[in-house]
């Protein structure tokens, strides 16, 4: 093994300190100060092996080895440093910290690659704090969208205000996109989250597509009433047709059992929330995941037909928005196939599989080819304190990861 | 008429503004500064006139017309001024302030009554603070329940605080509780908050009896997972158990109609609450009332057994605890027959109704005698800044009140 195993699980440790929650838990916010404590640790790691690093004005941390065409496409490699509220110590990290402990192998091996090569820790991914995430990878690319900047957190701090106290200058978003053409290719180690590898028995996995997530939000509006007086017959319940949306959701993405179809409501907040009050209003977000399109859009159409028929039952208003639309996506097989390579090269007999969750590779597969590697994480639990993917798998992981990024510009 | 409706006017148009939300609505919340500058109109109101008044440990506001026979039972009137989070302007504040010009009024006139009588503004009704109302009333009869002062608001803040905060000695509560005997009858004036007086053209009604409440609290435990990779047969989603829990209480309910009966959830948290996490715990208060105790026991036996099958189906744990469970009771003949006759005496045909609302009366039941009147609100719509009774109704109100207190105490 060429990586260094044992420096690799310190960055770990260190890591799993820095917005801990409980024995395992971490909660570690988009552009948060306890994401810009991680950011100084990856930072210095990173300089420590001659990398030029710097955060950019979306709040991405980007660490530069320079190769001998310094002009010529890069290779861009990565994930993330944020986490779920509720998350834990593998989601995202274990693409940043894989990626370091690669390219920083191959700079102090001295090794000057083809092409510059940027190991990148993508600001906001995990898109909770803002109800939008991958905002990295989309600022980048020049995706971002109009208002954008004016999405408020739960303490109605707006994403502005929130990149200014992470020291970002947000007049410099031009300056900081890639140009097109710039990116050759893209690669992004992540745990599986979810149970294939495990079960299996397999360390390391190769990723064939990402399913094309549909992240909607909706409101429903009643009237407040006293839960006492007002005749069942003639309540205008906000709560109730939003439960009736849940149920629907669920049943529509279930109708497709066994295929990877998912459906989800993930946030439900009822206003004014009081006991002895009928529920005026509900704001809730609701999500579809698919591989395949037209499945999905079958999902999307029953979904919008359901709410109609809900609301219009319960006499309820209603507003529903697409806050995240993006297609499903193929690895580029000449990527799949060096991965695999590296993986024979190492003994390993790597399966290839759909990642149900979205990764910032899927914006990347927008601008430039791309591939994934998967670990294996116990259980298939992601999203969770409970969440765990062995130092040993990990350094397999970050050693195909340098392997793969050696025979793409070695 | 005695009462005075233009002072009673402006008793109404000052409070409006303690905790005014928007152009109707109201939040002032039990025990808070906004009830305590409220409490000091009100004392001042009542002081002006000549009655002592006091706040006691339970944070109720007491002011007393002291009688020929100040050892006699007394007769006590009033209700509550603290509102609902997202309420009107005359929920409970109407009994009060009706009460405060009726005995007001009294005393102007030079009356000594026969025996005492305490107009009273009692703490907390509301219920939504800390999960559980009608503190005050169940205060002075020594009804409070073990660890109720440790139950916490949103703010973490506990009811022992806000009570220490309020200016209230705890160590005083046996000293203010009423023996058993001393309250000789109950009068509560309230707005309807229902629709039958507005629709029939009434201004004034006769209550035959309330509703008795079960309010519960339940929650639901499952296990958070990503939302893009656990596949929709593994899973253990908690909002989706709620949600089904939601439409069963709704279902239940809506069974006897048209009987009066009514069930409501009026709160629900998510946890984690993102929208790629599958929702791991859910808490949501529910309720059921009615007249009738044993349609009431059957939503309550009908509910335990759909949320036993429901968490059954989706793999949840929950926990089911009662808040509130109080049986409906009817009002004394005695004083709905004094009510009707000053109804008559001022030319109204005033209709006899159930309360689907609870009010402290439903508590003090339990100690003396009690009647209620109430007074038509337009589209029966109460708990919402919406909330509407006319000037004119209310001084007919009070009027009535005013009059029935001097039939029997006179």
């Amino acid at each position: 093994m060429n990586i260094n195993a044992a420096r690799l699980q310190h960055y770990f440790e260190v890591s799993s300190e820095i917005g801990k929650i409980g024995e395992t838990g971490m909660c570690r916010p988009a552009h948060s100060a306890l994401e810009k404590q991680m950011f100084e640790h990856a930072k210095g790691w990173m300089e420590a092996a001659g990398l030029t690093v710097r955060i950019d004005s979306f709040g991405n941390l980007i660490g530069r080895l320079t190769g001998k065409n310094p002009d010529a496409p890069i290779l861009m490699t990565g994930s993330h440093l944020d986490t779920q509220p509720y998350g834990g110590r593998f989601d995202g990290i274990a693409g940043v910290l894989c990626a370091i402990e690669a390219v920083c192998t191959i700079a102090e091996k001295g090794i000057v690659p083809e092409t510059s090569i940027d190991v990148i820790a993508f600001a906001d991914e995990e898109s909770w704090r803002f109800n939008k995430g991958l905002f990295g990878s989309r600022g980048i690319l020049g995706k971002l969208e109009e208002g954008e900047l004016q999405r408020k957190d739960k303490d109605g701090i707006t994403r502005e205000q929130a990149l200014l106290d992470f020291g970002c200058d947000i007049t410099k978003f031009n300056d900081d996109k890639y140009a097109p053409g710039s990116i050759r290719c893209f690669i992004e180690l992540h745990i599986e989250q979810g149970p294939v590898l495990d079960k299996t028995n397999k360390p390391i996995g190769i990723v064939s597509g990402i399913a094309g997530p549909l992240l909607l939000s909706l409101t429903l509006k009643g009237m407040a009433g006293h839960a006492g007086s007002v005749p069942m017959p003639l309540r205008k319940d906000a709560l109730l047709g939003a439960a009736k949306v849940v149920v629907a959701v669920n049943e529509i993405a279930s109708q497709f059992t066994p295929a990877p179809t998912v459906g989800t409501v993930g946030t439900l907040n009822v206003f004014p929330s009081s006991r002895n009050i009928i529920p005026e209003a509900v704001s809730m977000t609701m999500e579809f995941r698919d591989i395949d399109m037209e499945r999905r859009n079958t999902c999307e159409r029953q979904l919008k037909e359901a709410i109609a028929e809900i609301t219009q039952t319960h006499a309820l208003t209603y507003e529903l928005t697409v806050d995240t639309d993006i297609k499903s996506s193929y690895c580029a097989d000449w990527i799949k196939d060096t991965i695999r390579a590296s993986c024979t090269d190492l003994g390993l007999d790597a399966p290839e599989l759909v990642s149900g969750p979205f990764h910032d590779a899927l914006v990347m597969s927008e601008a430039c080819d791309y591939g994934m590697i998967f670990v294996r994480c116990k259980d298939g639990i992601s999203h969770n304190p409970l969440e765990y993917a062995s130092y040993e798998d990990l350094a397999l992981g970050s050693e195909v990861l340098y392997q793969t990024i050696l025979k793409i510009v070695g």
